[in-house]
């Protein structure tokens, strides 16, 4: 029977070219997140599948690969649902596994603890062209820190990085769960139902102001209440002046210590600028998963139309592991799209070395070719790349492949 | 409900210290890997479940993590069997998913192809010290290239790594299918249970030449058969000699052509050391996989006391995905053991940054936090790694811990 030669549905193989600039982009992400003092660690792509099924993941936990139980353990004549099959799963995001390792290890982790993890999740969604169901993440996050020096730092790390990368002119786009509660909260919406506003809120960027307004009203609440929360958004700018004009009009319903909060993490990240770059207050950025408890931001990049990587405060989450609570504030990069974006733009790795290959003919005495492959070595330990290989009977189209590979220097070996 | 705090079964969190070394590791395997032209490339960790259960993989097809089928596709009450509930699983090895992509591929890929693949994989073993249920694993292949040029640079590759790793005085065992074979024939065992044979053969390590002959006899196979197999072993020494005398002894059982490969491959190996290694001819070397079809090799190290990297030919793979036979020749390397090895001998990193560390007091003003902030920004674009915390009440022992990690450098930054 022959194999399939296809990846599985929704994953894909990456060839050479995609892999240069995604490496790059891996070392960038070390060496710069690296000079902040984030430490590399790793989770297993295996999850238990009580800690994925906890309700922290959103939506995600219907997307998730769940892998069979073995061997005796596995009942199927006994099972009557799915549930009775698996007893884990491939996680779907890096923070429910890193809030794991937290609770697991902070005995032997400094406080706070910056955190750099990078590692493929994997979502069951619907395949479509730049998604698929195995992709890369690089997360940043800071535990143990109460403070908004957590935020500004994480915004200033990701935008050093970008500007690295080559990106400018986007936005990084904030907002705080306690401003769009405080908003919802001012308007008379009941607060039982806040999740369900925010939900229908989230989808501004698809279906505009009218739709949300629309969808909140066919959910059934007042047109007084849609009315007012639209308005709200009509009247605030999106600088720190908006949020102080924000804080008058919402009154005792917003701390302003919040707001304060918000506009301290703008003004820091504004002076501490490596790239041309905008913070933009956003009252509508939701973001879906439900974890988050305090600031969440986004960056957009117009050469995107859309978000290329996100995050937030999540000071709860990891207490569900340990029963203590621990500030949590985490940014997560869009990597794959990241490295589309390059990958479209025709990027070019600075600092290419040059590349050289040699062509060994047919027949070569077996000391001759050692003697070929004694002197690449040597030209190895000193730095250069390489290649030795056999000539083919079409020499010709050989050196072409090779020029076209970038071997700019082809040397011949005869016996 | 309290979540699970330990990882899965088998698998591991990977703490800062060991992380420091996987990531050094690896770019010794990248850079040192990169000089000999391997390409890196990616494949899915997820693998369609009929090639992994292809009989390529041995004893691993019983150690696979299978995952569920999702949706609509489960149907539990009219599955049966296991695999009526599975469509695909975590791969077990590197290899088979390299068989698929070149075959999905091949037209956009350079021949003789180069690979280089790291990336996890998984198999669901009993749990063990040092041995873990999801381990990474370094592969370099050559795809395309028949001659044993393939063999000699792979070994050139790995001990060149080997020794920029610090690594010395290991032995690479040699051997070939085509060998063990000749030898089996020649003592006059079928060669519908060469396998057998085989698989009794490779329990040499653990139970010594007389637990191999007693097991060979209790399988049922001649007193006389045995008696010269057992001969032939102690006949040949493990140089050149060795396989110059066996192909004496073997007569026409052997291709004198498999012998002279073999024997090339040896004196080029010996010519090309970067560092002090030796390699042996091992007549007793079968290696697992059922996949080889000529030369196989293992790295032995005193300081573990087992095999540290193997690989081997595997000419056949490739045609199962395409039809058409394409010369297959890799090598592996454990990565887990060689990382647990320069854990234990306490491992530095050469040219480790300074570290710096900023002490931020409680209560500073928003601006300046932010000028602390920029003097650290201006720092980290000079190449050096600077933390910013906030103090914490015993500033004592936060300066100690911090000097325990590292930064040699810490000052503190009042109002």
């Amino acid at each position: 029977m022959p194999l399939k030669k296809n990846p599985v549905t929704g994953m894909k193989d990456i060839l050479p070219r995609e892999m240069e600039i995604r490496n790059y982009v891996i070392r960038q992400i070390q060496e710069t997140y690296g000079t902040f003092g984030y430490t590399p660690i790793e989770t297993p792509c295996v999850e238990h599948i009580e800690n994925l099924c906890s309700k922290q993941g959103g939506d995600n936990e219907k997307l998730i690969f769940k892998i069979m139980k073995r061997g005796e353990k596995l009942k199927l004549s006994e099972a009557s649902s799915e549930a009775d099959l698996t007893d884990s799963g491939l996680r779907y995001d890096l923070t429910v596994p890193l809030a794991r390792y937290y609770s697991n290890n902070a005995n032997d982790l400094p406080s706070p603890f910056k955190a750099l993890q990078m590692g493929s999740v994997w979502r069951a969604d619907r395949p479509q062209r730049g998604r698929f169901r195995q992709f890369m993440q690089c997360d940043i996050d800071i535990l143990g820190e109460p403070g908004n020096l957590a935020e500004i730092e994480l915004i200033q790390a990701i935008t050093t990085l970008l500007g690295k990368l080559g990106f400018h002119d986007f936005t990084i786009r904030i907002n705080d769960r306690r401003i769009l509660k405080a908003m919802a909260a001012h308007c008379g919406f009941p607060e039982e139902s806040f999740e369900t506003v925010f939900i229908i809120l989230d989808k501004m960027d698809k279906i505009g102001m009218d739709g949300v307004a629309d969808e909140l009203k066919e959910s059934g609440f007042s047109e007084d209440s849609v009315q007012e929360y639209l308005g709200l958004f009509r009247a605030v700018s999106d600088d720190t002046d908006g949020i102080r004009r924000l804080c008058e009009i919402l009154g005792s319903d917003l701390d302003p210590k919040a707001a304060q909060w918000l506009i301290d993490i703008m003004e820091a990240s504004d002076v501490l600028k490596s790239c041309a770059f905008r913070t933009a207050f956003d009252p509508t950025l939701v973001r879906g998963m439900s974890y988050y408890t305090g600031t969440i931001f986004e960056v957009s990049m117009d050469e995107f139309g859309g978000s290329v990587g996100g995050g937030g405060r999540y000071d709860h989450m990891i207490g569900r592991f340990t029963g203590t609570e621990t500030p949590a504030c985490g940014f997560s990069i869009g990597f794959e799209r990241i490295v589309m974006l390059l990958l479209e733009n025709g990027f070019t790795i600075p600092e290419q070395k040059e590349k050289t290959a040699f062509l060994l003919e047919k027949g070569m005495a077996a000391a001759d070719v050692r003697s070929a492959m004694e002197e690449a070595a040597s030209m190895r330990s000193g730095g250069k790349q390489v290649l030795v290989v056999n000539a083919k009977k079409n020499k010709k189209f050989q050196k072409e492949q090779l020029t076209a590979d970038g071997y700019t220097d082809i040397r011949e070996f005869f016996k």
